[in-house]
């Protein structure tokens, strides 16, 4: 494998009414979309800093994976996602190498990317997400 | 506050020589640098990707703090750094906007950085850092 960059990093919280301000003030930037991901059953709100985005999430079911990560863990960093080319390719790859995938398939993830996740059992603990953008001009 | 970039992310693991290997192919990228900083009670692994590294950090005493971190949570992602200008402005204005600081001022991290630590309590649960190179000419 070889990402180009860490394309955002994954932070759970409660609510993002409470959580935007502070991220605003912190990356001195404002959050420049909120978006609803029903399928993974949280609403996002993006920031960037450099190369990478700051993605919040606030989940919208306690039974949701987000929800039962505030559950058992608190708020917190959830995941990091790694932007790759050729993600099917890549997740064969993992597979083969051993890694343990989340999802064999990519599928769609926010600001309509392609995402795949690796298990965490895999990955020393870290919940790892490669991501491509098939819409960006290269 | 107006960070540049995410200078790394800290990711606590039981063993570097483990975990080196994984990230080497999971970034495509050699491990660059192991360095221990004894203040910290750990051993760190440095890779690029991007602007940003990952660190590794392998505690040298279970009761240090990445010792402690592991026991509680197990490994995983144990910090983000983000790269600030003026360190010490901007922990003052941290503390002015009622941030709860670890590090009042700044200190010796590794790879020669000033840095100083934001607690999680203030951060919605995402232990943060703030550093600064001054050795890096710009």
């Amino acid at each position: 494998m070889k990402p180009s960059h860490i394309e955002h990093i994954g932070i759970a919280v409660k609510s993002l009414d409470a959580a935007i301000p502070f991220y605003e003030q912190l990356l001195g930037s404002p959050c420049y979309a909120i978006e609803e991901v029903a399928e993974q059953r949280v609403k996002t709100a993006f920031f960037k800093i450099g190369q990478t985005k700051i993605e919040l999430l606030e989940s919208t079911d306690p039974e949701g994976p987000v929800g039962k990560f505030i559950e058992k863990k608190g708020e917190g960093i959830h995941h990091i996602a790694f932007a790759v080319k050729g993600l099917e390719e890549q997740l064969e790859k993992a597979k083969e190498a051993g890694i343990q995938l989340i999802d064999a398939r990519p599928r769609k993830g926010a600001e309509g990317l392609d995402i795949a996740f690796l298990h965490p059992k895999s990955t020393f603990g870290v919940l790892t997400e490669l991501c491509e953008d098939k819409n960006k001009p290269e």
